[in-house]
């Protein structure tokens, strides 16, 4: 497999313009009592009549059989190799609350649990306290004086929280504390290398001090923490393509994932409108442009058929809006398959098309799973998706005399 | 490519269960007189609904035309990459009678030759001489001494026999005595590693000595040793997939496979009745089975393009019988193609299907190489076929935040 260092070299700077639309959990299965999936179901004539005009096919986001989580699913489309490049689920955490997490800081996941008077873990997420109430706690054990690390404590919802930690010489190699079952006590963070050390007996006294300041309650008592990790050093998108690529998603942490690839991420609002009023705005400032749609993913997350029939529809009808600023290059593509039947993420390999001056249709008709089978890309590794996008755009040079 | 230590991070035990259908040689290809596969030409009803109601496909054994051999074949079923991991001759050869090769042992595939008074060969396969024959001249060589090192002959068919050697720090690193061309002197073996020295210097003094033994006979009076191989120590299927994986196979030399991937091997009959016989008596006690059918593959070594169709006729009628055992995922799959008019194992992409809960059928009308082609599963690599089928029994989870 070709590297990102090995992309450089045949990547050109041109003035054609690139449109990536993710539409999150774009990909379904059939419903059993009717044996159609949401894209079959749904009417979307704008995304059927782009299929017959685009190059068409299906991208297996991991591997053959591999669910992917949201982190390792986008970077695929981004070009990363997602076994190589990983971003880990404090960072993620934090990404989604725009948390600041600096190149050598520590974030976790965490949250509130209720434990007995042995210790011994009753409720792993304490009841999932309103996230009023945890901003409480938060604050109080944000607080807590740990000697040479800085720490934040950030609600998120609920139970939920980020634990972002500064200092010197820290690392993310540790152990987590959630024993995943009732009945234990919570367990201590241990150093995975070497070097963890001081991180982990931060942690620790962090996890001690917290018990204390929580102490006599009767539910959110404790922390669990897990997902230790810092923000991963990838190569950037900017670089390796030669691009000037920009990012433009309602949700934070999509935000976030496109900051950490060398994005300039642009300040937009909390609807797919708002989203395309800004790429209608500063069309003229970059030629990679990554709009990211949420709320099929959120539907099928909800195994709600109609929602996500719903979320296709809605999309569907912004599709003359991105048409008539005239892209080069526009794609869409999904980061995983959610099918509302599953109500989760799936492994299946998702739809996708590259509409561009050098396609002219090839007989696929419909943007459903089952016609871009049929389409000329095949079903090919997401990783390679912005290699096609590149050439078509015509920015990709030969490899090789 | 994620490797099998990343993969056990993401399997969980469930106690959903699934059959793995192994039909060997199952590929096939067009009779050049009717334009017509075994598979196309077999009245297999049972497949074909099979098909109608699964996820279909077809996998590439190896990689794009590479022919495999039996033991690469079920690695990559078994979800190893063939590359990384492999079974030599002589195990192979061991394996197929069934014959003790302990962990630090040394296993070669050996035959009677017939050399001339020069000691140079005249016929490598020593006509060809009948078991019986074979089994004196194996017993009579199996009592050579050799200091430091313990040895068996053991008979496999006609002119050929396995020898395995045990001793303390023996090595496999050793080069074939076969010369491949008549009128030549059988090559001495060399030592391919230093530490491979001392087992060297064993295995020519026991050609030495079986020369002397079998001096004066007109045939079989000299022995070629080649595929000088140990056990390889492959991770566990048990331990990285978290199955209980048991193998029901009526040839010894799949139990021996099954056995070194971990699996436990149940004792069966000869024909695929009494396989499956096992199998319903056992269903409760293991959540995953490897079920091996051989007559496919004989029939199509044999280029007997009509007793491959019957043998395929003879396992669908068996497919009701796996039905009714409500696996909750069955798989029915070949090691790679044998095409009768090729009366060959070859690199042709070889038909699979995968049913469960999650597939409700996708249009695909039958279980042939053309129809499995337009299966959703697309073509794809045969070491990722367990990933597939994890997936759709619910023990995989999803890969990264």
């Amino acid at each position: 497999m070709i590297d990102l260092d090995g992309i450089e070299e045949i990547c050109n700077p041109s003035p054609s313009k690139i449109i990536m639309l993710v539409i999150d959990g774009l990909g379904g299965i059939p419903d059993p009592k009717t044996g159609y999936s949401e894209l079959e179901v749904a009417k979307i004539p704008n995304l059927d009549r782009l299929a017959r005009e685009s190059a068409c096919g299906r991208t297996v986001p991991i591997l053959h059989g591999i669910t992917p989580g949201s982190g390792p699913g986008h970077l695929s489309l981004f070009g990363y190799d997602p076994f190589k490049h990983f971003i880990g689920r404090g960072i993620l955490e934090a990404l989604g609350i725009e948390a600041f997490v600096g190149k050598s800081d520590v974030a976790a996941r965490g949250n509130f649990c209720t434990v007995d008077a042995d210790g011994l873990l009753v409720d792993r997420r304490a009841g999932r306290i309103p996230t009023e109430q945890s901003m409480g706690l938060c604050e109080a054990i944000s607080s807590i004086d740990i000697p040479g690390v800085e720490l934040s404590v950030l609600p998120v919802q609920d139970h939920r929280f980020v634990l972002v930690m500064s200092g010197d010489d820290l690392s993310d190699s540790l152990s987590e504390t959630d024993p995943q079952i009732l009945g234990k006590a919570p367990l201590e963070v241990t150093a995975l290398s070497l070097d963890a050390q001081k991180t982990c007996n931060a942690v620790n006294r962090f996890i001690q001090r917290s018990t204390e300041v929580l102490h006599g309650r009767d539910q959110a008592n404790m922390v669990l923490l897990r997902g230790f990790s810092m923000i991963p050093d990838l190569p950037s998108m900017a670089t390796v393509y030669k691009l000037s690529p920009a990012a433009i998603a309602a949700y934070p942490m999509y935000r976030g994932l496109a900051q950490i690839v060398g994005m300039n991420v642009i300040k937009t609002g909390k609807t797919i409108d708002d989203e395309i009023d800004t790429l209608e705005k500063h069309i003229n400032s970059h030629d990679f442009f990554y709009l990211h749609y949420k709320p099929a993913d959120s539907a099928g997350e909800d195994g709600n058929f109609e929602a996500k029939v719903a979320a296709l529809e809605e999309i569907d009808a912004r599709i003359p809006r991105l048409l008539q600023l005239n892209p080069d290059v526009l794609v869409v593509a999904g980061d995983h398959a959610t099918p509302s039947v599953l109500a989760s993420h799936s492994w299946h390999p998702v739809p996708v098309l590259i509409r561009s001056r050098n396609t002219r249709g090839e007989g696929v008709n419909g943007f459903t799973e089952k016609t871009c089978l049929a389409g000329t890309l095949g079903t090919f590794p997401a990783k390679n998706l912005m290699l096609l996008v590149l050439s078509h755009a015509g920015k990709l040079s030969k490899y090789g005399p």
